[in-house]
């Protein structure tokens, strides 16, 4: 096990993928995995968390910061740039243990070999700041010019978000303060320089560049390197950016690369002391694995006390940039257990948003707070009625993500209910927790139905995890959801009485508790939950077993167009019992007590053949639920999917004809749960981490260490043997 | 005014049209307007009411008969025959009157002129009988050669239907007895002829015709006539149809074609004598009215005591020959007023489907009666889930009008309550008519949800007649509907005392009338019913005011294939406010005084730009409730529109890929309606009809005689005057 992937040909193909593959990031900033030379056709973007801007008719979505890396040699007046000039030698290197992306290209020219050797990263110490050091040496003599500068002109899915550049040149630094569009709002990007040899330097300035043209006669196997300091600061950061852009590029530059990455290494270290994971395996699940953790790492918004994880963590603009549940569902958990602080700012981002939530909720006549389907700063909800575009007719499709994937409320509630259970740190309900909770049960308390003939409670037109039927009734994850939802305000309203004199008299103010408590009760027991039928299978919404029973293969075969949309109102699986993605599964999963073992296998064999699988959230959901049936070696290759989502690639690229690539963290996330909740079967006894395992057979064993309410802990699995040690040093870390 | 329509030019584009506009027909059968040479490449049909096929995977669809009429010519061993041969001179005329289709056709041969003169027609005074006077002269001498016989190989749309045909020539007559595929009903067809001249006579038969080729030596200028008897019968009929049929043929051919003329002409003329109407304008809106009402007298089913009129007659297997809220929403009336006993039959139709329709609300969870969309016999539903076929894909649509089209159950009670009021036959509730009242009533009972947090019942998910926008949550018209729905049920339940003792046995054994009565009053009283805004204006349905406002012109700009559909789930209109059809209009026409007149004017205002009259069910409802508005001048071009419909032809003849052409009755129905309450403006006061009338200004008057409550009534009205007076003499006949 090196930490490291790489890559050693060059393929024009894979330069989209690999800007996803080879990330570098550190929760601020994300930098995709690409040359110093490309520009936006290659989709270079150094991608900015939690700034937004929506260029009038265009889909809402995060900015990517100009490019302060952008870097290419001539020589002898003529450029050797990727991918026009094909390389001789290529090899591209992310060091993930250290958070370094290298990259070695040697161009063969008719006088003989030029080598370019570089190294970046975005400092983990200094979230701003990204470092360069790019060296090129020829075996032979010749007037070498390095072009490197500010590359304003980015690649946007939605832009041109820029409505200014300003560059001005000021005591040798580059700098660019770029207004955008909706709010001028400003990202100011500053470069510095220093060369360990002499040369020429010439200031051009284009329309969206400024750029450096360092010219000299090169000796023969001589190495000249640059070193270049990046700063990207914004308007949203502080009011005096300019200032602090200046002082930190003239701080930075003086410090030198070699120190900032010994300084950026030594946070990374710190962060794998307590999040690594050793495994003893035959296959490189270690790898696997600790990949996936790094591109958790590398999206963690350490710079803020509330802010949360896009979709695609900060590997581009795909879905604008905008948090889904996923981050509450799938990549939570690997916080709480390993760094809590982060999972306590992404829960304090739902709070801090349910002002938005619940002018959602107005909007479509509810009460309560309707979270974000896909949610943007303040809580503003991204997510178009026409998400998708049909690729027959090239129109917009009305999709019903937005108003009708009702679960998201439940998956906020889940967050903080899990945050609660793993911290213990109940000054989250203080500081507003009680109300997001609160909120949600009273909007699911305003979609509830019923039949007049009847008494039971119900939950129609809907989507559930399975996107691929729409506005369907009583899906049954959608329902426990809402079950659990009620279950949970029960309890804080239970609880309020422990809390703060001040939080009591907050709350007693804003709601009248008895009638809530009420309310929530009666909603609670009669509230219909589907159960397994005489097969003991669940049906995933009222219907579904009318469906076409068919095959994935078939519904396939029955694809039009490679890109077609499979779902919506007549897509190949909308009309069939094929679904994109866990659905049953993860309500079975989330709730393992709700039904006996039995049920859950027969549920899992059931939809399991008739999954797409077409989400990167689906194979996690399957594999945990395959450990907790005791089925280890059905959950494995699902494992291997989730844990291998990015470090492999090849997920879907398109959705109909948007774009939708990019990194893959609830994947991740979703490894990671496995890992240690399935494979190592951690669990709490008496408030105190336990582990049950049942490593898969290619595994002998297994290390890591989690957090739990205050204490560490480090579990060793060897075998059938598990060892829980309390490490009390680490705590106080 | 001369009572008929003729076409003088020949043009193969037409041939389709023509089919429908020259249609002729005597309720048991309907003949498409056709030449006698033509075979189902042009269309040719004679469609029988009440008899359906289904081939396995395809649509199920009533029969068309074996063609008896088919005959074609050969001069000189040359076969003249439209369309391949072009006509020198050609005129096709029906005498809508008397109910005769004539034709005469002029070929130029390279001798001289050959002149074809036929006459034939369903006849009225025998349903089962088609009579043809066929003539052929030529100012040349020539071998002819008349070939006329049975041509089997009819046209289908889901075809073909006839599993084995079995000919035989008895007696000089050609017998075929052809056997249908899905429960081997047989239908009958023979021919008998007789000619004035000597010839020499072949039996020619092939797999699906038997023809008889008559030849001679002609003389010039003689005129050479044969006359056809040829009788239609199905197993439906009765079991001895190969005897019947034998005999009627025989004596039918003993008679003669005049004389079978005279008494056809006869049962017209005692038609027209109680359902014509007599207009003095300066337009020819008599014409276009009364041709209307031949149409309606075309499709009457008054060979039976319980069948019901397809929604395109007998003009072909469009829309699978079913039956749809069409007859009872715009038929009924002018049966109800010119021949009651053929609203009777209609009613009782819907009666003796009772039992359908309450299997077809078990099948999707529901009590009581769903009604078919597209009813054909026993009630059986013809709707496909899949009734249009995207022009993109090729791929069927899911539509939603079998499942979600819920107001055809209140369109079944509106009949009935209409025959109850326009009739007074109170014998039609103890044959059935209260028990289809009640689970009607029951129902829309069992679709009504209530929020949990709210107290009023809302009906959701459902399509109103505006077809363009699915899955809607209350529309006006239906909730609307299910309300009178509940009023009509209290009604027969306050009623019931009143009846026959069998009849409160049997109501009370099967009902707890106190129960429901006391659900139906909740129901009425908590049932939401839209109201006007601010504005004035009733919102369609929850949330079409949230839809984007376009004009009818912007939408048909959108569409990229003249063939596609325009609604649907991504339809051009689905997403507008773009309706396909009256609807909120509907409902204001049928219920006046739910609000102010002020109201009506400013929803029809409101509505009619935004209507793309898509259906022929939409013209008259505008022109209707124009008039209920005191709006004549608004009214009168739906008006012509509507009673124009088949006259002028030019309707929509494609839903996405699917053909629609044909008659359509229900505008036929709906023009009437508007010339008699409408323009004349009738009413009851005390139990007798006055009128209050509004002619158009085109109008100078206005004769017309109505049946009401048994009682026969003349309407003159002259002007602003009108006469109403009382005919003791036609109550009688």
């Amino acid at each position: 096990m090196n930490w490291k992937i790489e890559e050693k040909t060059f393929d024009v193909e894979n330069i989209a993928s690999e800007g996803s593959r080879f990330l570098n990031g550190n929760g601020y900033l994300g930098i995709r995995g690409a040359m110093e030379e490309y520009d936006k056709s290659q989709l270079v973007a150094i991608n900015l968390a939690g700034i937004y801007d929506q260029v009038p008719g265009k889909w809402r979505e995060p900015l990517n910061a100009p490019n302060g890396l952008y870097t290419f040699i001539t020589i002898d007046g003529k450029k050797y740039a990727l991918p026009e000039a094909l390389p001789k030698e290529h090899e591209v290197c992310l060091d993930y243990r250290n958070g370094i992306f290298s990259r070695k290209t040697i161009f063969e020219t008719e006088k003989g070999k030029v080598t370019i050797q570089s190294e970046h990263f975005a400092s983990m110490e200094n979230v701003h700041l990204i470092a360069l050091s790019y060296k090129i040496s020829l075996d032979f003599q010749a007037d070498v010019e390095i072009t490197t500068g500010i590359d304003g002109n980015v690649w946007d899915i939605n832009g041109p978000h820029y409505e200014t550049e300003d560059f001005q040149m000021l005591e040798g630094r580059i700098e660019l303060v770029a207004v955008i569009q909706e709010n001028h709002h400003q990202v100011c990007v500053m470069e510095d320089l220093s060369t360990d040899f002499h040369a020429r330097t010439l200031i051009f300035q284009g329309k969206d560049q400024m750029l450096r043209k360092i010219s000299f006669e090169s000796e023969a196997r001589k190495i000249y390197k640059i070193e270049k300091v990046i700063t990207v600061y914004t308007s949203n950061d502080c009011n005096d950016f300019l200032r602090i852009s200046r002082s930190t590029c003239n701080k930075e530059k003086e410090k030198g690369f070699e120190i900032i990455k010994n300084e950026h290494i030594k946070v990374w270290e710190s962060l794998w002391e307590k999040s690594q994971i050793i495994i003893d395996s035959e296959d490189n699940a270690m790898e696997l694995l600790n990949y996936s953790i790094y591109h958790l790492h590398c999206i963690a918004p350490r710079h803020s006390k509330s802010m949360s994880i896009p979709a695609r963590g900060l590997s581009g603009q795909t879905y604008k940039g905008a948090v889904f549940w996923d981050t509450e569902m799938f990549m939570l958990d690997f916080y709480l257990y390993t760094e809590p602080d982060i999972a306590r700012t992404i829960i304090k981002y739902r709070i801090d948003t349910l002002t938005g939530a619940k002018q959602k909720a107005e909007e479509y006549g509810y009460q309560g707070a309707f979270y974000a389907w896909e949610s943007q700063e303040g809580g503003f909800d991204a997510c178009s009625d026409y998400n998708v575009t049909d690729v027959f007719t090239m129109r917009p499709m009305r999709t019903f993500f937005r108003d009708k994937q009702v679960h998201i409320s439940a998956a906020v509630v889940y967050g903080i209910a899990q945050y609660l259970t793993v911290t213990d740190d109940i000054s989250i309900l203080e500081e507003g927790g009680i109300e997001t909770i609160l909120e949600c049960a009273l909007f699911y308390e305003s979609l509830l139905l019923k039949k007049v003939l009847s008494n039971r409670y119900e939950i129609h037109d809907v989507i559930g995890p399975d996107e691929y039927h729409e506005r369907v009734n009583n899906n049954g994850y959608t329902n426990r959801m809402a079950k659990f939802t009620f279950e949970k305000a029960m309890e804080v309203i239970e609880k309020l009485d422990s809390l703060s004199e001040s939080t009591i008299e907050r709350v007693n103010k804003n709601y009248n508790i008895r009638k809530l408590k009420e309310q929530f009760h009666k909603s609670l027991e009669n509230l219909y939950i589907p159960q397994p039928d005489k097969q003991g299978i669940i049906e995933q919404f009222d219907g579904y077993h009318k469906l076409e029973d068919v095959t994935v293969e078939i519904v396939k075969s029955r694809l039009l167009h490679e890109k077609e949309y499979w779902g919506g109102a007549y897509g190949v699986a909308s009309h069939t019992k094929i679904i994109k993605q866990a659905d049953v599964v993860t309500w079975l999963n989330l709730f393992p007590d709700d039904f006996d073992k039995e049920v859950m296998i027969k549920n899992w064999n059931y939809y399991e053949p008739r999954t797409e699988h077409g989400s990167s959230l689906s194979a996690c959901m399957y594999a945990m639920l395959a450990c907790k049936c005791g089925m280890k070696e059905k959950a494995y290759p699902f494992f291997i999917k989730s844990a291998g989502a990015d470090y492999y690639g090849g997920g879907k690229e398109w959705a109909g004809l948007i774009y939708i690539g990019g990194t893959h963290p609830a994947a991740a996330g979703g490894a990671y749960m496995t890992a240690i909740k399935g494979f190592a079967g951690i669990y709490v006894e008496e408030d105190k981490i336990k582990a049950n395992p049942q490593l898969p057979k290619e595994w002998k064993s297994m290390e890591f260490q989690v957090c739990h309410q205050g204490t560490w802990y480090k579990i060793n699995i060897n075998g059938d043997n598990a060892s829980v040690m309390e490490q009390p040093d680490m705590s106080e870390k």
